[in-house]
């Protein structure tokens, strides 16, 4: 059997230059290479196995999960590698560690709100990893609003130092990665009080366990918080609970980038604009949408490799039976998740140019952009990965009973995903946030000041209002301004009913609160909009390579159609299509996915995922798939001996109607 | 803290008796009387513990469910447990074994398959479990299409025997509960061959293990087929793998209610009708839709409680946070499936008279409603299951980040329920069958032929075609028979439209191949129309209690114009309603979360779940939940020492910069 690819047939159906389009996926050349280079590189070393994940116990599971941190760095360390090199390693090594909080969190936080002595200070330490920090902000009994934390940092002006206290039960940090075994250090957010008076949340950098022997130091309480979704997945992670008893920290361990306590306990604001922090905001998040479409595209290429090796009825003559890719109604599960993760790659790209646009502005002291650049980014951060949690567990559901098996690889990767979801903002909370900003930007359309950005549209209202679509015929809506203003209409239409909903309203707050499920709708068309229009702004570049470009095309196509069959409820109730144009719209689709079927697997090569990340039997390269199954059932646990463990005592005796005298 | 219930005020607040409201979702005060006995009998029995669950080793788990399992049997035995009471007692247990698919599959396949002599032999061992049976049907290659198994059994007309065997590797069977390590025979389905001659598939008993040592008979092997979903969970349940290599079984073996093989290997199609098997089909699907409302409303109870004790935001002068059940996003996605809970509950115990419909007049040789009665049930098979497993998942969200942990619970609940919308038929192929009958009634309207039962409806499509709904205010929605139309004429329209694109097609297989998505989509309007008109229908009787017919009146409501809030491209595509008045129908919506709002709580206890078997502490009866959380963390095996394993040999040196010399 080695070496045969039950792919091959599937290969040499496709249409267009795959290698081309592993670049454009990647972003570049230079990325690809990168990646390639590192995604082999831990494919190749034993030390970072991870088929057997799903059946260690928990404490072995972290244990190992501990030595693959160190060998990681270990070989960081010996090959020299880059900043961009170690984090595409620690993407290939793919388990969830306190490395990623360290690295993600803890020098991010120490960077965006330090003062120039306190990253001069902290951060050499942590880029050798002298010490471990993580990020302790969430309560037992408080997350989404930080406001509301409990734990205080009272100032002790008599021997200049805060006194890191938990108050309550429900002040005790819960939650934070990285801090419930390992980190030395956190970045804790607590209450500043000074004379008795609250100046709200800060943060602070407080040593958490000696750096001899790792124990927590007087007056800290820290353990894991216990066992979260899934077997293997998340539970790598040792996500922490930490309690104060009065634990005190020198005064210059609070971060004193935009706010001061001097050494009399007198509270400054810093000259620093506070908008400082959105900036690291916007780098998160588009680290967090570049990962949704990194899990969507994995779990698709999963279902997409099964699904030309699956078949199932429709065998003629006794010939074999049909692969189950060729099933319309598959086709429209699955095509549709392929089309959005090229989607979320490519916002995800523009959201990198984002990042340094909003940088250079904040740096020449210009925040106009800020605040539609934080919608935005909060809308495709809630977007992107609600999209990608639903499509992994649709992808599951595409490879029938065998994508319940851990040897999948979809069960883990559904686990290990979907706190994406809720970290970072909730999903639904966030929505809330652009509705809000939507609804300003609405209000503000008469007084002459123009919206920016993704929201420009807007200022066209008084054409989407009144526009009607053109589709006449199937293949008008292959084009992309036709598309592009039906979502366009769609978008404006429905913020414009919210807010004159809201207008109805006495108190605005309380009509925010009782059409806030509306108003989440009207945010999530806004988002779709903006993915949709950052696909078809990547079609306007030049883009080389035989048919790459019609692929994506075709994608574009599936993405927005499907998206507009799918809300077509939003389209018609607005009046911004016919009931004639979406029934064009859905033959339009069918149309789509019928061209996409000959290249489906080699837009899922295009990935460019080595066996090693997939680790799924079922989307593995070569598409060998039952044998792999079949050897692989033989190595759980409960296979090392024929007779289970528990016959005697326990299957035996019922058998033998023995059990009366049994003890259980 | 003993004994304070942080529930009260909710508790008080409730508009309905809430123990009437019990015996209504219990079916009947009997049922409930039996039900809550089981549930006291089990959470009071420190046997059948589960807290631990999520933290066993595969191999523990496994152990400790035959323990359980023998530790029931024993139980039903000395307490003589009727069969009613033995299955509430499994239920309450709460976790997936061997014994579901002896008593749930193994002896029904046997009573419907077999003949009068081989029940007096088989079931007598069956009931007293001296023999242990599951189902083997599915293969490693074959899953979906039954007719495609690849297991043959071939007669021996000289020894009088078929010999059973798996000629090929995707011919393994693969799947079956039960088989991997406990079962001592099966029901196999395999490819019957006499003379050379293929018969297509049917059931034999064949015997797997020896009575004596547990060990596989010659030419049989067996196995685990490993890790499934989630921690806990399924991996329960020893799902096997086998093979068989010439077994030799007598001819009286084989299942012949329908179709024997005589002693001289003559096939004969006994005057027993074929159409026998689908009365089994529609018991075993009842019970999971009955299962589908279980888990839902389980889930449901966590999610509601937990978010009447979770508060973020709108702290006034520094009073309490809101509590997040208040807020309208999370009602118009909790109440939604509160409500789906009880639809799902009605439309079950419906289904439980439908089948003694069924079975009535299968004994009277009356076949003309059994197409329907078959369609019906695995259009709702497929509604319910897809609805609970998406249903569970979202109030695992609605719970932030708390949601994540095992101890909420919904983890394990989300990873053993989703397999069931791919056993007992996939749900999207279940759906194909439920359009093919759609698309078969439609063509027979002209002819005169009356639809029957959940299709009567299509009897009076010239009017739906053309019915207009009559809403003008927001409060006519309110109205049963506006609601029934409406879904009638969505659904109506939706068939109809299909059945005219597919009389475009020459060949009416590949146009059905073609509009299958489309199809499906019919197949699902049908499908809400039942749970909706099921419900209305069970508003018509008579219902004691005070108060308790008003909180229904309000989740039917809340479940239908959710469902069309959800729908509404259907309803405005096919004309069937208005803009406006989709947008009247949003507003009654609104109204009727708020009247839901100081029932919540009530609701939910009215299902009569004991803190064991809901296992979450986000969901406990008394709301006690942060020192719950707390105290369970502690339990975490990573928290038994302070420093973890594998400081010494990964944390330090990394720390100490010493990684170079490291053995990692
Ligand atoms: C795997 C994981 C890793 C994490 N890592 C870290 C970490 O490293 N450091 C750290 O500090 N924290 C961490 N967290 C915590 C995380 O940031 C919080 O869980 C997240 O912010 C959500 O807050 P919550 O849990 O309080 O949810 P809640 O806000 O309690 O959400 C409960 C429900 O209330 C709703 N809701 C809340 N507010 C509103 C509102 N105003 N309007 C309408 N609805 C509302 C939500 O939509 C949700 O449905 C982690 C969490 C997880 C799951
Ligand atoms: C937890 C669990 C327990 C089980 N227990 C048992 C048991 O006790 N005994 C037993 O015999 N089996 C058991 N099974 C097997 C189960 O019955 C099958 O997995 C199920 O029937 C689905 O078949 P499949 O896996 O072949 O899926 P497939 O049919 O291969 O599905 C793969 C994909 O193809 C699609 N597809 C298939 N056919 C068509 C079509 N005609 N048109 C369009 N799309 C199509 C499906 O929709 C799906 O998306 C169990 C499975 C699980 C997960
Ligand atoms: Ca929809």
């Amino acid at each position: 059997m080695e070496g045969i690819d039950y792919h091959d047939g599937e290969r040499s159906k496709a249409e267009f230059d795959v290698e081309e389009m592993k670049i454009v996926w990647a972003g570049s050349r230079e990325v690809l290479e990168v990646s390639d280079r590192m995604g082999r590189l831990v494919a190749s070393d034993e030390a970072f196995r991870k088929d057997n994940r799903t059946m260690l116990s928990r404490k072995d599971l972290f244990k190992n999960t501990l030595r693959k941190a160190a060998h990681a760095w270990k070989r960081i360390i010996e090959l020299r590698l880059s900043e961009q090199e170690a984090s595409w390693l620690r993407f290939y090594i793919d388990e969830p560690a306190f490395t990623d909080l360290h690295w993600g969190m803890f020098v991010p936080a120490i960077k965006g709100q330090g003062t120039d002595e306190q990253q001069q200070k902290w951060l050499p330490l942590a880029y050798k990893m002298q010490i471990i920090g993580c990020y302790a902000q969430t309560e037992l009994g408080h997350g989404s609003n930080v406001q509301g934390l409990e734990t205080t940092a009272t100032f002790d002006s008599q021997s200049d130092e805060f006194v890191i206290h938990s108050p309550t039960l429900t002040s005790s940090k819960w939650w934070p990665g990285g801090l419930g075994k390992v980190s030395t250090h956190a970045v804790v957010y607590a209450r500043l009080i000074t004379d008795g008076q609250d100046h709200g949340v800060h943060g602070f950098i407080v040593q958490l366990r000696s750096l001899e022997d790792h124990l927590p130091l007087p007056g800290i309480t820290i353990g894991d918080i216990g066992m979260k979704f899934g077997n293997g997945g998340y539970n790598s992670m040792d996500n922490g609970v930490l309690r104060f008893d009065h634990v005190r920290i020198p005064r210059d361990q609070m971060l004193m980038r935009v706010f001061q306590v001097t050494r009399e306990g007198k509270c400054v604001q810093s000259n620093v604009p506070r908008q400082l922090v959105y900036g690291t905001m916007v780098f998160v998040r588009q680290t967090i949408v570049s990962d949704a479409s990194s899990a969507l595209s994995r779990a698709v290429c999963i279902a997409t490799r099964y699904s030309a090796v699956r078949r199932q009825f429709g065998s003629q003559n006794g010939g074999p039976e049909t692969q189950v890719i060729d099933y319309k109604t598959q086709q429209s599960r699955l095509f549709p998740l392929l089309a959005s993760a090229y989607a979320f790659r490519f916002v995800g790209q523009w959201l990198k140019w984002l990042y340094t646009d909003v940088t250079q502005r904040l740096q020449a002291n210009d925040f106009s952009t800020l605040p539609e650049a934080h919608a935005c980014t909060a809308g495709l951060k809630s977007l992107t990965t609600s999209a990608t949690a639903d499509g992994i567990e649709e992808c599951r559901k595409l490879c029938g009973g065998h994508g319940y098996l851990c040897s999948s690889g979809l069960p883990e990767l559904f686990a290990v995903y979907v706190p994406a979801c809720t970290y970072e903002g909730d999903n639904i909370v966030l929505l809330l946030q652009v509705a809000r900003f939507l609804m300003k930007t609405v209000s503000q359309l008469g007084s002459g000041k123009q919206p920016v950005g993704t929201t420009a549209y807007m200022g066209r209202v008084a054409d989407l209002m009144q526009c009607c679509c053109a589709v006449q015929k199937a293949e008008d809506w292959l084009n992309p301004s036709v598309i592009l203003e039906a979502f366009e209409a769609r978008s404006a239409r429905m913020s414009v009913a919210c807010a004159q909903n809201l207008s109805k309203f006495a108190n605005s707050e309380e009509g925010f609160a009782e059409l806030s499920a509306d108003l989440v709708e009207a945010a999530v068309a806004h988002c779709q909009l903006i993915v949709v229009s950052k696909f078809i702004e990547k079609l306007e570049e030049a883009i080389p390579g035989k048919g790459v470009k019609r692929q994506l095309e075709i994608l574009c196509n599936i993405y927005a159609l499907y998206l507009l069959h799918n809300y077509v409820g939003d389209f018609l109730s607005t009046g911004c299509i016919t009931p004639k144009q979406a029934s064009l719209a859905n033959e339009q689709l069918r149309s789509l996915y019928a061209q996409a079927r000959p290249n489906a697997i080699a837009l899922v090569d295009a990935f460019n995922y080595t066996d090693h990340y997939l680790s799924s039997i079922l989307g593995c390269y070569d598409g060998n798939v039952y044998p792999k199954l079949y050897d692989a059932a033989w190595k759980d646990p409960v296979n090392e001996s024929v007779v289970p463990d528990g016959y005697q005592q326990y299957i035996r005796p019922m058998l033998k109607q023995q059990l009366r005298n049994a003890r259980l």
